[in-house]
């Protein structure tokens, strides 16, 4: 599923699936969210380092990544305005992202839960961080709260 | 648990408990995680639209005070060194941090496991993000790769 509609809770069918825009990751990036995090693993932030890791190069901050896909899924046409907070994530960080490497995520519903005392409720997605070669970098599931359609 | 001792895979002993050192967040933490990120949802970024909200100011990302927490954590003087990788999180976000609040995380062992090719192993904490007022304000589980200690 794409498109430009904005999807609310009530919209949330299983199986539905959104995909996000592709964002690169850049040095300055890695660089930045060492700085924020306090996260400063050579790993990360020191090319003479990674040259001798099994890596080869920095690699991106896992967490970093990750962040990053949560600003693009809120980015996302279908889902602008409704994702209301982030609730929960069960997360595999499973192959590293380079510089320069592109970066999108995809969402699909799994399941939904109207929430007491609130206009729309909790959506569990099944979801993957893909890179430019479609390898799923990351994965697990998200739990989002997302609105309910506005009564008109 | 705490102290100065390096802690390697074979110390992660079921029970064993560190706590990092305390970290305010600031507002210029959260503009610049909604940069980096891109997740600018009002709520983070806009203090007239979150006084308008049931928390009535801005609000950290939850993403930004994990990312934050994990900084925390590589700087333990009792893993400096010994933490390789992230390679999973199972957590909630469970109530708001806000501008000055002070986080930290304590850590407490719960299983490990060795990683055959690879001199150490994955050890699954117990873990929990409190705030100035000893509140979890995010929990769950984080699974890290931690090196052996060096032959002598």
């Amino acid at each position: 599923m794409s498109g430009n509609s904005r999807l609310y809770f009530e919209d949330m069918e299983e199986g539905h699936t959104v995909e996000s825009a592709s964002h690169t990751i850049t040095a300055e990036e890695i660089d930045a969210f060492a700085a924020l995090s306090g996260d400063n693993h050579l790993l990360h932030t020191d090319a003479d380092y990674a040259a001798t890791t099994p890596f080869g190069e920095r690699i991106a901050h896992g967490m970093l990544v990750l962040s990053v896909a949560t600003g693009l899924a809120t980015k996302m046409g279908d889902l602008t305005g409704t994702v209301e907070a982030f609730t929960g994530v069960d997360w595999k960080f499973r192959a590293p992202v380079k510089i320069d490497d592109e970066v999108r995520v995809r969402l699909e519903v799994l399941k939904k839960r109207s929430m007491p005392g609130y206009d729309g409720g909790l959506v569990t997605f099944k979801a993957a961080i893909l890179n430019q070669n479609e390898r799923a970098v990351q994965k697990g599931t998200w739990t989002l709260l997302i609105r309910s359609r506005p009564s008109s």
